[in-house]
């Protein structure tokens, strides 16, 4: 009955919440459609990747989704940076990362830990995520210390930024390629290798690859009219810039990642919803930020890599939770949890600010 | 003859510091007599822990010690937040939960270490005890990094603690339920399963628990009187009240799990060491600590969750090398001197503060 | 061809910068013929090491490599202390430690794993390294903080010093004694023992010995020749002491060690290069670093443990992802790479400085 009905629903609040964006019906109308529109685009979005998924094998499935996923939040993050917005950009790929390191890590070794006893997945794969994590970490850490420091002029700093992200762009070229051509094997799950590969015709894998598409431009779409409406409401409640940025935004722009996350560990697939919790924090730390330091290189005023004391400590407590949580290639409900607390505790200390 | 004369000589040595302690002998006379009574009265309680740990297993037996060991130091802060002496309180958990990581798993590890080549333990307990420790660590260090930071004012940070209180003592509820019901068995040492549950009589089993509790209690009452007599000390060797709390009352406070865990390590049961030892400083810091907050509030001044910086980098850098040697899941006598050093260097440290 | 050439050409082109040196041929001459000549005596001493390494087993050769090429920095530096120049000192120490364990083992990691997939060595050897190097920085760390936050006089740093100096220097001999002797077989490389031993006569033994401790000799030399002509370069390039001491001279310095492990690597004894980058990092913190500390009480001037905030920064940083990446007992291409990004940065953020 539910399911006969989740195509049309679909449909019927993704087109009235546009209809409410672009005709300017208000930002409470607007934010209570788009909020309901992305209950069941990201719903769409789970099912899609989990359709690739079981093509792509795990890993790919996983990588495939971070990437749609962290799609919009680059493209946001350009038109903030056109505006100058710096401080707002930097807030939210502090949120995107913890978001994903502890609220889509969390939920989904918690709902999966509930249904299973102790989730599996390779433990390579954990340990090197770990590292990547921590050369993330470093990479913002060090500058940002010796600037705070020593009193680097605002140039110097600038071509620190670019040499550093220059470098971190090339780390994760360099992540790709390991992962997926040269040590491709050592990094999979095994424990789903009895999928039922090219069973199926080949237009039924197009089209699963045609659903993850529409399925991530329609999150896409909503979550910009969702953010649109923020800004009323951080007036209204009297909330800090500093924290719509990184809680509520990435939130709501990690509502992709989270559903799709939590319905995969929710299927004994935690494999796939490590990675695509892990591997978004890892693109936004080793591709997106450093990619959006040279998008700035276009416009008027220049974005460095330096991060406020808050932000690296947010960043640098949830890697080493979330490290410390993974490393041993098993999740289990308690371990969801204490990685839920943790953002909880941060959200607290951000909403003080 | 040794053993026969432990009976006697415990109850003489308790009676008469506690004579000393009631008619005011003076400091000097209650200080050594107290000191004699606490080794016996550790003595004691070891056996009795021994003794309930053979029916309970290791990891119930040594929780039940965590307990009663720190039932102690919540009364004894209580008193001291009464009399809004909060800088002790503070030093004082501090000191409870290097003094627990260092001194007792570090003596632990090397007496045991000493006799047995390696001393293996539950693999998962150790991961999971770090984790917990790292949401201790985090839980302290993110409330103290953005008031120091953000200049955030006194009502916001007592609200932030109580927070960040309650989630704790949250999170310390959730492990008990984990360790002792949803995953008992996962984190048991199956080392020594073999033993012989049941074949004595139920009186035998009653005994031991009700000697436990005379033995908590008794070393519960000797620390008091030696804590009493410690001003004196404090003034006439010009030692700081910071120094004093960290570690002379945290030696003699911990002496019970001190003595307790030793007995067992040199039993080769690292297991229940390990337990009692990484398990009171969990106790200390997600449970004492957030209560302690609480109990605050019944008083006139209340007591805030953010310690010094020193008191936090001395909190990190336990639990950093603490993880460390524990991960694997087996100590050896090196990483007992290694646990040690660090401890004579905070020790140093604080000394010259 | 090479080959045959390799012996003529590495006495030439030694005893040429030598005079070049001794009769002052100018500074850009006797730069240009020592780093000829050091990548001979490097190779010589590769060569040696691994020869030595065949009779006494990966470990020992590891060690007795450390040991002679950190001979040179012990000496170089106490030059410098009765200069009173500490903290080119400490730039340099913080330059080797990082060089050992970001550069030295970075390039094994890559140009062994180039060649091989994946390269194991002994688990237990990499969780004991890691728990030395987390010593040796909370042993540098804890009296930084203390003495920056609570303004502890010079002449109780100096105190807090020595003290620490003290123990790290037992933490290092105990370190020997337990890998040399206690668990020694609990350490060692398992890989290897169809190694010939004793296969051959006792003067060949003999013979590998000697060439190892030539080589050595000739490396300190060379080294030395080197580093006099670099003021000549630190003013004309405007690089700051700071950058020179952190990262040329240590580069230099430790041309031996790198030459040696790289060898090793390539021929898939990466339990031998790893011994030599960490264990020499380790020497380096633990036992020249101290020692040197004592050297100072002989002169006028005395050297504190106190390191800069950025030294620390350097430090804490590179021993976290060496540690990570090492903790599972295996390399890959990949983690050479990460390795060398991180040293990277490092570099960049000290030439701004």
């Amino acid at each position: 009955m539910l399911k006969r009905l989740f195509f049309p629903l679909l449909i019927a609040t993704f087109v009235l919440s546009a209809i409410s964006h672009y005709l300017h019906w208000g930002p409470e109308i607007t934010f209570g459609l788009s909020a309901i529109a992305i209950v069941f685009v990201a719903g769409f979005l789970g099912k899609a990747t989990e359709a690739v998924a079981h093509y792509a094998g795990q890993r790919l499935g996983g990588f495939l989704n971070a990437t749609f996923g962290n799609a919009a939040e680059l493209i946001i993050s350009i038109f903030l940076i056109k505006e100058g917005m710096f401080a707002i950009v930097k807030a939210s790929l502090t949120g995107a990362i913890i978001g994903n390191l502890l609220l889509v890590l969390g939920v989904s070794a918690l709902a999966g830990g509930l249904k299973y006893k102790e989730q599996r997945f390779n433990i390579h794969l954990a340990g090197q995520n770990a590292s990547l994590m921590m050369l993330a970490v470093i990479a913002l850490f060090i500058p940002a210390v010796f600037v705070k420091t020593e009193n680097i002029p605002e140039t110097q700093t600038m071509t620190m930024s670019i040499i550093v992200a220059a470098f971190l762009i090339f780390a994760y070229l360099g992540w790709l390629f390991y992962s997926m051509f040269t040590h491709k094997d050592m990094l999979e799950d095994h424990v789903d290798t009895q999928a039922d590969h090219g069973e199926q015709p080949a237009w039924s894998r197009m089209r699963s690859i045609l659903y993850l598409i529409l399925a991530t431009v329609m999150v896409a779409f909503v979550s910009e009219w969702l953010v649109h409406t923020l800004d009323t409401f951080t007036s209204r409640f009297g909330l800090s810039e500093l924290f719509v940025g990184a809680f509520v935004v990435a939130i709501i722009g990690n509502a992709a990642e989270h559903s799709a996350a939590v319905m995969l560990a929710m299927k004994n697939k935690m494999g796939a919803a490590v990675e695509i919790a892990v591997g978004s924090s890892l693109q936004i730390a080793l591709f997106v930020a450093p990619v959006l330091v040279f998008v700035s290189l276009l416009f008027q005023e220049n974005m460095n890599l330096i991060f406020t004391t808050i932000e690296l400590a947010a960043i640098g407590v949830a890697v080493l939770i979330a490290t410390s949580i993974s490393r041993d290639g098993a999740t289990t409900w308690y371990e969801g949890k204490l990685l839920l607390i943790v953002y909880v505790i941060l959200g607290v200390a951000f909403y003080f600010v």
